[in-house]
């Protein structure tokens, strides 16, 4: 099979790629001198602020290291004792994380099949009649995928019909946001996206992803809503207080504190300047919709509809799968079904894409003559 | 009090300053295009090498993002079911991780009274009443911190006495080595002092620093002898092999496995470049002495003798503490004692010291003669 | 509706009988002077051996209070560093112990769908391509209930397969046995089935039951082969002697240590002096093949075939179950598909089946004829 | 050495009597048919009764099996995110639950030295200075033994002062009663004692001991006050039944949910019943008062002043400890000082105490005349 040079960049992961110019020159200039450690510094508390901005509100944001550490530390956060996490068969926090949501959380992940990966209000009701049984640990925490595992996006209607009914149900909502930035590109964008998304729609924590979207390692969590579920007659100020601040202890507990975290933030305060994350987030999004509408009509590649986010998942010949990935490598999906995937990040140049989906064409085409 | 200005570096920890401009370099120059995630990479696999380099052997080598995170890697790797950890009251296990390795660990921290932060095998005989009792979590692993909290230091043959000691009581040994560098430094410097400290001392697993002294974020966690304790029958080989394939999930579970490994990889590339590391530590700690030897002689500062390392913790008149600390920042050791702690980091330099003595001598004149 | 007297004794469970009066006899008996705590007594030395008699084998067995604390046990002492279980959707482990395995284990439950609550060597085989990934919980231990949640068994064969697949690929076997007595009489009963059931298939550790079965409070973790799989190179012994070694501590760690233990011994005595526990278990199988017989054949109670073992699973007229239940006391299955469960227990007589069974014609009939 | 036969029971332990009587019948009487399983009984619905009415209030009691079941699942429900449990270093949480609260728990216990094993409001004021800081756990509760591991007893005051500075300061306090019968009768009996330690006073949780008293086994957590420190605006009976709400599925979660809960609930009845609680406590200590008295004298035998409570510790001549322990078995305290513990139970004769008196005494001449 003779292909042509592969792409300066590969379609396997978003994490492949390496970190945006403006992020590594946020972290050169934030290298001046002493600052204080574990966030004491001015560009951790000018980042703090920015995501008030961000959100709108007097939200608390703490930055952790990746997004395990992220996840974890919120879902500590927001757990009660005894209390049980509700997500899909997908998350990332059940399939990806090596057990360590249950080993530091000591806690059960009731992990759901749902389709397109995104829980809906009835998986939620379906878990109630667990509350009040002895037997069973008890649901108190509504985890999803913004965008989901799959490439698929909540709209801000879903998101806040699950807030709504956790909510009703004592609950709280966690957004594991690793790729935030690209749903709500594929939302149409912009902050009040984000926002109806996100604290409008109800969410009370959010993995807000940094990695994913151009930064060396970095992500935040934010704390929208600190009520714990139910706690109807504590006031909104406490309550926020409350959490947020045993999440402070909870990310050195759960080694996720930064000793020098002016990097961190410099990596955010450069993310969140003019737009990048969006811009960045929206970039990789077309991308994959490019890569798409250069494949979906080519026999053997069997592919859904555009892609929302910046990911597709194709079915292709098995045995094309092989000598692809070694042109040009990326991850199985689904081996059972010769499912791959494929993924854009915010530096795939739109060459990159046409030289890949020449190289799998003319793949396709070798494999089509020979059989 | 009239004091001259602050000096341009602080005197509180070495976490206070940033990252040395060849790890900055070596970031910038690893961020090329796309590398493979979670250390399939070029400069991962270098990093590995060159650790085997330092050791001397086949050592296995898993980087993370912080010293709590290395700490809890390692022990989590060395600990059999019912285990417990001994290290001293001064630990940064037991002191400074806010709980972190007893949630993640599930474990106890034995944690005992020790002169000069340092265990002696005397320690650990004390606590082998507990093997064979079921009321008792059994002693399982010796952590020791080299250099330690209190700016001590192991000599090699203190180091090699404590394994003996623990082997023999069926435990294995884990370093805190997130000063690793300046105690090798204080103790002649050089690989073969490093190797005579761990390697050939009988250490099983060492968080080896790189935060501390001119990373940005990033420490290695070193299985130097995989064979757990008391498995004499067997082989060395397979003894290594199944700690550390054992550590590689456990890094994920407890939140360490950074997805763009290649930027923590390329700082360490950086720090094991000629030396860098013994350099930088080396300097912090002359630095220390000068501080040291400027202020020996000053009345109304109680020092001990000539600092090992780079941190001194010095007993001052209660009435300066406050107007020294505005002036230029540190923190309290011992508020009973009026004991603080000066540290220097590899960037201090000598004007520094300077300014920083003079500032505490005129303090300690005005206050003598108000007093 | 006019229903007769309801029986004696419910339906509702096993755990709803008291203790067999040779139970309370011998704890009565035990109740002499003065004795060693903790397991130092003769009659939990008697009660080891009699169970390596039952074995016919130098095993380990452990008493504990409950069912839950035994399968933690076991699978504390089983689980590797970052390990995970296999084990179906209905298990006991997964669904009925309030997320204390994952508290306590920090380890996560891979709890797959499985007909007839059966896991199969494809199950297992199906989690393979977990293994060596450093991002997903590495399955270790295959747990299988027996007989299971749903009142079916596994043959001989079916648990040496299992066995052989999870020993090939590095796993370990225990069995949830909480009704290993009704299993063992549904099999043709006898100590000869036990042992191939069990060590001669090739099982770890065995839950063994007894408050099921008779006792007031004790169950029996027996560790039948040592051996963590894929350790060939370790003697049967000392691996037989190192996970039960470490099992003593982890016994007390998990709360599951009697300071009076000559009370379960006790217990455990009269269960399984001149075979009491497979009389028990072979009565309420017994019962409930009864119970079956007698509405196999009456409209509106939809059954499966005669019960393996002591519960069958009817689905019911939606408006004849909370009449009946208000009448003598059972639980909802599946609350959907208007399933209940009805159990038969060591005491349950021939007339309490033959009350219940006239009971339950007479609602249904009265359902008949108004509708 | 010539000594006369040994007493009929040891005075080795209080876990070493059996049962008393009146618990066994009614075990017994317990044993009628069936009942509902996991405390939906009427003998736990009563016993949950007797405890409100034992202490005054609208207390909410949880059955458990055993002393260390039962402080984990009262730490359990008391412990808030990265919190630490404050208590000396004699406590049992810490030196005899191997290690089980730090596991279940994940949770840091701060263990101080103490004279007399007893904490001081100075105890918990020494850690207030960890509160607010993010590189610690935070104290949250503080855990107390009545009677202490040193056979010591809080007095009224006591407790009231422990619990008035842990509250200030936002913490819970935990006492644990493994012998808090033996401490109110040593305070001078009766239940206006036992609320005046407990509930009274502030006690938040308290760990209300059986099987040292006379049960088979069986341990009560009863929550007195429900209300989390520091939590000032909720009502009192929305904190109560918060923090028990929670205790329920955490019971279960820990292993403590007893099936045939009635045998658990049955033996508490027995024991509140006409004072048998006391009675048997006040007995126990009787006779460590004439065991102490009948020794006092005795050259060679190194007594403190008269025991509060039912245990002595000794300090004998080395060279007696062997033979005396061969002839009637009791355990080493500090072996270093040739201290040991002797201690009666509810059961223990006069004739008990004066046989083994003579037969120290008579151990102690023959020592005398040889040396």
């Amino acid at each position: 099979m003779q292909l042509p040079p592969a792409p300066a960049r590969s379609f396997a992961s978003d994490n492949f790629a390496g970190a945006h110019p403006a992020v590594l020159d946020a972290v050169a200039r934030a290298n001046q001198g002493h600052a204080g450690a574990y966030g004491e510094d001015r560009w951790t508390r000018e980042c703090e602020e920015r995501f008030r901005g961000l959100f709108g509100a007097d939200v608390t944001t703490l930055l952790t290291f990746n997004g395990t550490g992220a996840n974890v530390l919120a879902l500590a956060s927001l757990l009660p004792p005894a209390g049980a996490v509700i997500c899909t068969e997908w998350a990332h926090i059940t399939v990806d994380e090596a057990g360590g949501p249950e080993r530091i959380l000591g806690a059960k992940l009731i992990d759901l099949p749902a389709v397109g990966a995104k829980l809906t209000p009835e998986h939620v009701i379906g878990q109630a009649h667990l509350i009040g049984n002895p037997h069973h640990a008890q649901p108190a925490v509504v985890s999803i995928t913004q965008s989901t595992e799959l490439g698929t996006v909540y709209t801000v209607d879903e998101v806040a019909a699950l807030c709504d009914t956790a909510h009703s149900l004592g609950m709280s909502v966690h957004m594991d946001g690793a790729r935030i930035a690209n749903a709500t590109a594929a939302l149409g964008g912009g902050i009040a996206t984000l926002r109806a998304l996100t604290i409008d729609a109800g969410v009370d924590v959010v993995s807000f992803g940094g990695t994913k979207n151009g930064l060396l390692a970095g992500e935040a969590v934010v704390f929208l809503r600190a009520e714990r579920a139910g706690r109807a007659e504590r006031t909104e100020r406490t309550q926020r207080t409350d959490l947020a601040d045993r999440a402070v202890y909870l990310r050195k507990q759960v080694t996720q504190l930064s000793s020098k975290m002016r990097f961190v933030a410099a990596q955010f305060l450069a993310l969140l300047e003019e737009d990048l994350w969006l811009r960045l987030a929206s970039h990789a999004n077309e991308m994959a919709a490019l890569l798409h509408e250069a494949l979906v009509d080519v026999p053997g590649v069997e592919l859904d509809g555009p892609p929302p986010v910046n990911s597709l998942f194709p079915v292709l010949p098995r045995a094309l799968i092989e000598p692809l990935r070694d042109w040009c490598f990326f991850w199985d999906w689904d081996v059972a079904r010769h499912q791959v995937r494929w993924m854009t990040a915010w530096d795939t140049m739109p060459e990159d894409v046409d030289v890949f989906a020449s190289g799998v064409r003319a793949a396709t085409e070798a494999f089509a003559s020979k059989n």
